[in-house]
């Protein structure tokens, strides 16, 4: 099979075979087809696109090029659920423990955050002691002994993702439907799940910036992992602003629990139940999602899903106080604050502008290679459609470098409208599919 | 200057500034920009094109990669002859020698041949003792003194497009017209000549498909001459069947020497006639194309364009003695015949077929580093619209090697088709652009 020949193919717009999608997959994975072939492929893809078959082939095909975890000694309906990459997004450790309260044996991995989206792996890291790091044995008998484990992403999981998307990040391939699928999905059928729940963020701080784009990506991915086999769900929700109030790693950390406690912000406690309850159904521990969402709103207001994620918590090591001490958690030097300049109503807090701050107070990652600092990030105290009178502060940037904690607060002050009329925030969940 | 910002530039469709594609054209010669970020960049230009001025820049910056030749110690205008690639093309080795007869000063670079066409270097290289490499000195005073000297193309004349055109070679990146166009006009640019006489060759065994294809090349390249201040003129011709009979080295140098005795196949002279009388007319010896053909035609007739060949010849080495005597030229020892199975016309010769045949019998390179056998290749018999009889001979294949020449001798069967009808050839100049 002639690399150039495939290329050629695809370029002018024809369909390939699951040979020739093998071949390309495989070959640049093994090091027998060199970058810059894969970069001109990913290219022609990102023109000429792949419809539902090539694209169920390119998943396989990438899922299968490194392990697939096996989850049957794990008794139950194991469901995973994914966000495509939000900023302020810690619905993992809501969702996560209140599903677990409510019997959903929850098996998870995640991954590190990249630009300005978060990674549930970094906020966990935020908890003093708490180790990412499980051994398969000792992971699955954390979820057989306590309901839920959440691990890292490990390098034998769909390596041939992770070949293609460090080359498409530099080649400008990333935006394509088909390629993102398999990328997400790929990872997602390895992990072992019998179910997968997907939260699809569309706004100015998700990949998908329209509800059309969004809707399309969801539902090809529904498409590919239900003719895997594998009960797929997707959601639509809102990412026009941050999800919550805090964006950084310990900050993330503590609003989560806030919403254990019953006094989190409201977006994400009625985004964390809505999903909280589709995975309880998909799960079978609820007639409808309906029921599952009731069950969940009784785990918190019990306490059942807060005392989870203590032993979440400790299970891993890390330290169980933190849900009563938020001293524990890494803490800031520097504090600066956005002070309203005049009376108004907030009418749009741009989410990727928001992310980008968080990133250069020095919560996210450029680079892969990049450290992060767990105490930086910001707090919004006013959302879309809330009165702010003149001297009120907006948002509170925390940082350990001045400079960067100043250059992080005039991107808030940028990204932040305020306006005479008041403006309602957009629908929270706007579309489930599947 | 970000090279991701700029792939993306061009991927959704904008017009690069100079800047930009000044960045990547030199950044990528000089190591700076890796083979996949430029791979999946002129995969974004195959989709998006570029525009005239985006296309100047681009020959511009390929051109000052490297040295320019400057041939101001020669006196005259001097005209340089520049065909996009055919099957047969031999009309160098007879055009060079006529313009030279008439008084134009020929000071040409050439290139080797790939893939299926050839390369007015190579044809040279059969001829016992010719020198295609000359000191510079060396090469202007054979200019100067006998009117014509030919040379191979140095390392230091646009090295960007070297490295370029060896990437699109194998992404599937090489038919594109601001590509081709900047890949041929940055070299000839560099070359230091006056004029620029193209011909754009049209049909199966050429780049360029469709006449219209041919012309929007001609059409670009000519803008692209003109406005760098270069007279440029391009004509359209015909490469549907291979031009004359010979194809392969050496003998396609006996069939160029046929042409100058005035015994040559009609279509090549004719062409070679049309072509030198433009050179003639460019080079300012005459006062019209048509009064420029009137000269070559004496100059053959007399003789004054074979006795220039034979100093071009003496003048870098070479034995002048191949005018008379062929047995000089390297011969082959395999010699297969493709007889007529059945009466009636020929109705085409797939030129490519035939290109590749030729190829296949060692006359020409699949890659750059690979060696050609001067003496093998084939002599069409027939041409499109000749009668042919049973048992007639159509094609004798040349070679060295009985398996490939075998194998030639049956691309050469599939690529002749015989007919009850007789057809006409299509017409050999097509349009005159410029």
């Amino acid at each position: 099979m002639n690399t150039v020949d495939i290329i050629i193919k695809k370029r002018d717009g024809h369909r390939l075979t699951a040979e020739e999608t093998a071949h390309m997959v495989m070959g640049y994975t093994e090091g027998s087809i060199p970058d810059y072939q894969m970069a001109a492929f990913l290219m022609a893809v990102f023109f000429r696109g792949m419809d539902r078959e090539e694209t169920v082939t390119l998943t396989n095909v990438m899922r299968d090029s490194g392990d697939i975890m096996d989850l049957s000694a794990i008794e139950g309906v194991k469901v995973d659920k994914h966000s495509t990459g939000g900023v302020g997004d810690k619905t993992t450790l809501i969702v996560g423990p209140l599903a677990a309260a409510c019997g959903v044996p929850v098996a998870k991995m995640s991954g590190r955050g990249l630009g300005f989206t978060g990674g549930t792996v970094d906020k966990l890291g935020a908890i003093p002691g708490f180790r990412i790091s499980l051994e398969e044995s000792e992971f699955i008998r954390q979820v057989n002994e306590k309901g839920i484990a959440v691990i890292g992403q490990t390098g034998h999981i769909a390596p041939a993702d992770k070949k293609i998307y460090a080359l498409r990040d530099v080649t400008g391939t990333v935006d394509n439907l088909s390629l993102i699928t398999a990328s997400i999905m790929s990872k997602k059928l390895a992990a072992g799940s019998d179910a997968i729940l997907l939260d699809v963020k569309c706004g100015s701080g998700a990949f998908m910036k329209t509800q059309e784009d969004a809707e399309k990506l969801a539902e090809m991915m529904v498409g590919i992992g239900n003719s895997c086999g594998k009960k797929t769900v997707a959601a639509i929700t809102d990412m026009e602003q941050p999800l919550g109030r805090a964006v950084g790693n310990a900050l993330e950390v503590r609003e989560a629990i806030d919403v254990l406690r019953g006094c989190g912000p409201d977006d994400i406690t009625e985004l964390s139940l809505v999903l909280a309850g589709m995975m309880i159904y998909m799960g079978e521990k609820a007639a409808s999602a309906e029921e599952g969402r009731e069950m969940a709103e009784e785990a918190l207001s019990s306490g059942a899903g807060l005392e989870k994620f203590r032993q979440f918590v400790a299970g891993q090591g890390g330290d169980p106080r933190v849900t009563e001490d938020y001293g524990i958690l890494p803490g800031s030097e520097v504090e600066l604050e956005f002070v309203a300049p005049e009376d108004g109503y907030v009418s749009s807090i741009d989410a990727m502008k928001i992310g980008l701050a968080s990133q250069h107070t020095g919560a996210g990652r450029e680079k892969k290679e990049d450290d992060i600092d767990l105490a930086a990030g910001l707090c919004l105290h006013r959302k879309v459609g809330d009165r702010v009178s003149k001297g009120d502060v907006i948002c509170t940037v925390y940082g350990n470098n001045v400079k960067k904690t100043k250059k992080a607060l005039e991107e808030v002050v940028d990204a932040v409208k305020i306006s005479e009329e008041k403006t309602e925030p957009g629908r929270l969940v706007k579309k489930i599919i599947g």
